[in-house]
């Protein structure tokens, strides 16, 4: 892909030109071979009519931090030391930080707790063997009456290098429509948030804005493999990990650029299904028609999962969601309609719900196919009946709904369908004695959905500090993504509030990720106030 | 997998013990990862019986040829030659045979030639630029009448070396339940057939048994490539490859393991359909309920292509097929119903076609998925809406069909089924003007179905030369594999048999293919036969 850069952000913030036209018609995406046909006037004018709409929106919306605010100090810090906080990120993304690399990411821990170290925090590795360490710092202030603790993961998703236009541990600085975006692994999910409140210390401290609650950092390095070691170890340290309220710094803010406030998240969980055909490819002519294809067979059960519009025909799968409440739906209402920028942006000429707002799915049950595979296509595909074929589900839950409750909806159904369900690989004579078996394996690391009511009186503080930073705010009961909150609620006996500060576009789990540098400056404000908090 | 084997063949013609009991049971296949779970003594009875009911039938009918036939000469010249002719044959295997190596197909071909001049053929390569040669051989009889001409093809299938337990290309015997196998790409399909005729020249020469009618070989290079450019070279030299009938020597013989003669094959045609999602993966989380899952998409659209029998529900699927003759029915009917026994082998718990007859089955047109791909599965997934879902169809035709009608009607639904089709990469505006979108890849190395019926003269002679060197004969109107046959009969202005040797059970194109070493020593009585025919 050469210089190709991923399809860029949606109208930020801070826009106040119409070059989002060129953005939305001439982006390049990494994932398509090629892309044909001329683009008619009837998108361009499309799209030019939603990028004054946006820019319209958010010229409005845009703050300038009330002098003397945390906000403001840290404004002034960050315009004075842009290249030395750039050069700071870029070495701190430049470590690995996958899985797969137990070394990188014990330099990365060490990394932050000398940072912390630094900025006279005190600063330890919390362990349990077999998993990398929690990065933990507590900064006491004297006479303080509340204990705010940040959250935020240092570890990144797993990184396939050939899918990426430049090494995703080779930090880059792009242009992108004007705009600076620097593109790593982790970049944006989640360094940024980690970057981000170091920065605002040291913002604080050179504007002599003194802090006034006790403040501690809780950075997981596990996150991205579904956190099956976190809740043991805040377990173990309870009484340090315990607060007045956990801010989790992770995700990505609202589409339209806005900074926002988000009381929960989705629970995750999953299952990986494997139908069987003959014990061995056969060949295609000789048996077809007769031998059982698996990819049929697989087809045909995930097909009846699903009507035509995403609504899950699962029995039961949406028994016990707990519903909304009022200011809950109100903040749903009030939130920003992204919808025909990111149809538009992801090239989508449908949507799932039938016409219903992407935010209120999001507090919705979903099922989604993450992968699917059988035998070969493309130049390796041959005239086969392959001997087995495999999705890879992800099930999305929110707060009513339990994960083991959830996977055995889905295996119940299965079970319907006629198979015979097994959790390990069948032997010959479960083949031979069932007309159908399917092998489902549960993922274990699973949690469920957590929401915060907003009338708490700690859930308004945190919206006033925001809202003082960076203006109007959005507010969502829920974020589609999942964190696991509620490990973390029972361990350190407080509630979660999240608050991003990532762009929505910036590739988070997938090759090119990025951060919109202008968001990790927004970052950098919003965390000196939420540092600053009484 | 080390030193594992595939499981073996069902049972052999030359079977007296019950040794195919152990066969059942323990067989460990190559591409299940762990069996587990005993067998129970259910399974064992079944087996024990299933093995004594063929022992039975195969023993009674296998045949001593008389003496003095071409059949008996090849048999007392492979009693002899064994370890020669093991050697020779293991020669051949070793060399490369692969598309993707035009050098190894160039150092068959030219082997070839040299091994028909040394038994006094004329020989030639038939070429066009871009594809491996066809091997041209020509032994003319002083005052024949007849032309018989013998096809066959040296390349073999695309090879996946991590997949076999031995090198692919370093021929290996291997001793299963008893019996010798080589194992080798292409030992199979189709240089056993190649090898024999070889093979059984030389043992006319050697038992003093001249021939009757002028002999050609057509040995083709581009068999497992769908035969782009059979029918040009053919055309080319039309007059050199005519004869009164064309005898395929490709494929397996029963599953029974008794010789069979086939007077046509299913005609093969394909489609690649991809589906389309968001232009990029996108976090399942984030979009999950709203972004369309293109997995979920193809697994609807697949999933309405067949009942849950197999039958296609495709409109006009079946539309046009010539009937069976009387002559065919019966031979069906007499076919050996090897069904029970290829369940057990295949480890099936039910079979497609609502209980209908395997061998009837292969005399319809059909649909398979060779497969299928959306992100991924594994330990490689992740929680992501993929962009793209694709399956690889295979079509097979009877006679009556035509490719492109067949791959039409499969466009058809497409488009039934709400979908905007395009041959290409669809661009941004087709993406996002239509609901869905599909790109559909037509396979243009295609051709129609071909059935010679059994009555003609020039077929009861084939059937009386095979019967008089095997005994009973499996006589079949369609093989369920396909072979360009149409393209021959226009280009040789001729008619087509087929008479394949290999064991069916030979792994023909997937890994570990192998020959019964049995199989070719009759293959060399029954290509003795056919050479001295009238």
């Amino acid at each position: 892909m050469g210089e190709t850069v991923p399809s860029p952000s949606g109208c930020g913030e801070d826009w106040a030109t119409l070059r989002c036209q060129a953005r939305f018609l001439f982006a390049t995406p990494p994932t398509r071979r090629f892309i044909s046909g001329s683009v008619r006037l009837r998108t361009v004018l499309f799209s030019m009519c939603l990028c004054v709409m946006f820019a319209a929106q958010l010229v409005a919306q845009s703050a300038t931090p009330a002098a003397g605010t945390p906000a403001a100090a840290a404004r002034a810090y960050t315009a004075i030391h842009q290249s030395q906080l750039k050069a700071g990120f870029e070495a701190f993304l430049a470590m690995p930080n996958v899985a797969a690399d137990p070394a990188g990411l014990r330099q990365n821990a060490t990394y932050l707790v000398n940072e912390l170290q630094k900025r006279g925090a005190t600063a330890q590795l919390l362990t349990v063997p077999g998993a990398p360490s929690v990065v933990y710092g507590e900064i006491r202030t004297p006479g303080a009456q509340h204990t705010i603790v940040f959250y935020a993961h240092y570890d990144g998703q797993p990184v396939t290098p050939s899918e990426w236009a430049t090494p995703p541990f080779q930090p880059t600085l792009k242009t992108v429509d004007g705009e600076q975006r620097i593109f790593a692994r982790s970049a944006g999910d989640d360094k940024a948030a980690i970057f981000a409140q170091l920065a605002a210390l040291d913002a604080l401290k050179a504007a002599g804005v003194a802090l006034k609650a006790n403040i501690r950092f809780v950075w997981e390095g596990e996150e991205e493999a579904g956190s099956p070691h976190l809740e043991e170890i805040l377990m173990a340290h309870r009484e340090s990990v315990h607060g007045d309220v956990w801010l989790i710094c992770d995700g990505p803010v609202d589409q339209s650029g806005q900074q926002t406030v988000v009381f929960g998240a989705r629970g995750d969980t999953g299952l990986e299904i494997t139908v069987y055909g003959p014990h061995h490819g056969l060949h295609s002519g000789h048996y077809g028609n007769w031998a059982p294809n698996p990819a049929m067979m697989l087809a045909q059960l995930l097909a009846g999962m699903e009507d035509a519009n995403g609504h899950v025909l699962i029995p039961h799968f949406y028994d016990g969601i707990a519903p909304l409440s009022t200011l809950e739906k109100q903040a749903l209402e009030n939130a920003p309609d992204n919808e025909a920028m990111l149809r538009e942006k992801f090239w989508l000429g449908h949507t799932d719900g039938k016409g219903a707002h992407l935010l209120n799915l999001l507090n919705l049950p979903s099922l989604n196919i993450n992968g699917m595979a059988s035998a070969q296509i493309g130049a390796r595909a041959t005239n086969v009946i392959p001997p087995t074929a495999t999705a890879d589900l992800d099930l999305r839950l929110v707060v009513g709904l339990d994960w083991r409750t959830q996977q055995q909806r889905v295996i119940d159904y299965i079970r319907a369908q006629g198979y015979f369900v097994v959790d390990h690989e069948p032997s010959q004579e479960e083949l031979t004695s069932h007309p159908r078996v399917a092998m489902v394996v549960r993922n274990e690391n699973s949690y469920n959905a957590v929401r915060t009511p907003m009338d708490l009186p700690i859930a308004q503080e945190v919206i006033q500090a925001v809202e003082a930073a960076r203006g109007k705010v959005v507010l969502l009961p829920t974020m589609g993504g999942s964190v696991p909150l509620g490990a973390m609620e029972r361990a350190a006996d407080t509630h979660t509030i999240t608050v991003p500060i990532a762009n929505f576009d910036d590739n988070q789990h997938t090759a090119n990720e990025n951060l919109r540098l202008q968001n990790l400056w927004n970052g950098v404000e919003t965390m000196a106030a939420l540092l600053a908090m009484q």
